[in-house]
């Protein structure tokens, strides 16, 4: 099979990782506060190993993407993975605002461990920017000093509840424009829902796509890909199969109230085959056709890009992820060259 | 054109036409405490006549929908409609919780102004049972009552935060499937989306369908359909476009966690084929071949049925709402034959 680049591998560090990496005035947070991250999902996962594929949890206790030997063994070398693009855990922007400048330098730190431990450890690895977008000012600062090292392709942002199309996130987006470095905007399990927390895991599981459509909409009616037209932004694991009915239903919406927005040049359906990104899982099964029409229905074939999402338990293997009997041609832009063509700081590995 | 049965068609109340309907007791909230509905929709519309169709307010000052001579005139003459459903306006189920049975006797009230003003007058319009779902047993006592009207063909709850497939709900549910009524979830402007109030009403109208899935998500999964294998649900004025998607999706995530809602015996797609449909406005413009295309992807062209929903400003007009050269099949399904397999306590009209 062809060789792929995977845009969503979950690297994670325990809290104790981080603090030879952490300013000590904010050690006591770890040390003494027992500060952990919030998390509003509440649900039992309904899986063995909770959100984690079982076989990926190192001694089958600690959580999955904690060891390197491990995700080498059951991805980078099972799959022949040709490049794999960290996305990391923790990330403050999907968290609630309190303790603000604590979270930005616990990403800080985050982002020179995960350099040290997993982007300077095989080449096959590529590292993201994680930052705190309750704070742009500093995200931005974040940004330019992680961005000197050649193999951060992206700057993370995690879904809570900010729409991050308002002003005051235009320093974030302004920064990784600056540096070429695309935006993943990435799933949490504080991902909303329209109507808040459902009952069961499988409607709320169901429903993450509309915050990614949410998230859409907010940066292409507020204007982000106008006022950044070299910016790309990467949506990760909400799947695409919401992408037709998201552009036509913001291309008609634009065709009746575009005097509302009026610095949106573009239609949206133009700005989001110019602009935005889908990484491929968590996919649904169909047949090669039914994925050539819904690929054909976006109007490009350009926008969707192989992942992973290892470690978790809705795992995306790439000889199952889509349908046989695929044209190779499509296959091939899925797998490698819709990457290649959105992380450009991506370096083409030598033959 | 084939004649047409439209879906979604407003009457509007003034809240002091329905004194003569409500006990005295409750007279005081309108005539001295000024209630009024609360709204959460935090937007100035950018339309000439907000959300009406400027032309259709009455004297340019009056809300759409309060005069059944200009309903007549702009719709049901104009158009040639062969029946029309009334889905009102006013409903409690989409405000807050507050004076709660002051909301469950204005929905008395509505009902018998409804049935006076509206149904009674034109033999072309049906009526809904309008209910408070923060009630459900009176909800469903007010069901039984208004059923024994041979004119009232479906039960109305309009979307506000709460999930309806909640146990709680269950007794409006097993009244209207008592009763052989269609059960019309509809928009609302209290319609939460996943990242709640955007800046701009163009993003939070885009994002309506969403709350859609999140209702049909909730149902399906908390086994009302199972529960109620007669039951019909209709939702409205979301639009269709997103129906694709939610099976692709909700029968992906069965297969995965189906283990969660073992009461669930039928596959999300069969549910949704068997017991949901979708009123087509607010349509967005594609060609034929588009539109024919999506709906082989629902599996079934059963399942939208035409509306107009009069008099708001995005009307649909039955001449421009579906693309030139549809087959005529499709067409007559879309227009008069889905619905009347759906609303079966509708008559047909004798020739």
């Amino acid at each position: 099979m062809t060789r792929f680049i995977d845009v969503d591998v979950h690297e994670r560090a325990a809290l104790e990782d981080l603090l030879p990496y952490l300013d000590p005035v904010w050690h006591k947070y770890i040390t003494q506060y027992g500060w952990i991250p919030d998390r509003f999902l509440p649900y039992s996962q309904p899986t063995a190993g909770g959100l984690d594929r079982a076989d990926a949890k190192p001694d089958g206790v600690r959580p999955g993407g904690s060891d390197l030997g491990l995700l080498r063994e059951q991805l980078l070398d099972e799959y022949d993975v040709e490049q794999a693009i960290l996305t990391g855990w923790l990330n403050a922007s999907s968290m609630q605002e309190g303790w603000t400048e604590f979270k930005t330098a616990l990403m800080s730190a985050y982002n020179d461990w995960q350099l040290e431990h997993w982007v300077e450890q095989d080449e096959r690895l590529f590292g993201s920017v994680h930052v705190n977008a309750w704070d742009p000012e500093a995200a931005a600062r974040e940004i330019d000093r992680m961005a000197s090292h050649p193999r951060i392709v992206q700057v993370m942002l995690y879904i809570g509840d900010q729409a991050f199309g308002a002003p005051r996130y235009h320093p974030i987006f302004e920064a990784a424009a600056r540096h070429d470095l695309v935006v993943g905007i990435h799933h949490s399990e504080n991902s909303p829902t329209a109507l808040g927390r459902h009952r069961y895991f499988v409607e709320w599981h169901t429903l993450v796509p509309q915050v990614f459509m949410s998230q859409a909409v907010s940066l292409i009616f507020n204007g982000v890909f106008d006022r950044f037209p070299d910016l790309r932004v990467i949506l990760i694991e909400g799947g695409f199969t919401y992408v037709p009915h998201l552009i036509w239903t913001a291309d008609q919406q634009y065709k009746e109230l575009r005097h509302e927005v009026p610095w949106v040049k573009r239609t949206p359906g133009r700005i989001i085959r110019e602009q935005l990104r889908f990484a491929s899982q968590p996919t649904v099964e169909m047949t090669g056709a039914q994925l050539e029409t819904l690929i054909g229905q976006m109007g490009s074939d350009e926008l969707v890009c192989f992942s992973t999402d290892y470690p978790h338990w809705d795992f995306d293997s790439p000889h199952e992820a889509l349908p046989p009997g695929l044209p190779e041609d499509l296959t091939r832009k899925i797998f490698l060259d819709n990457a290649r063509a959105t992380y450009r700081r991506l370096p083409v590995p030598v033959a």
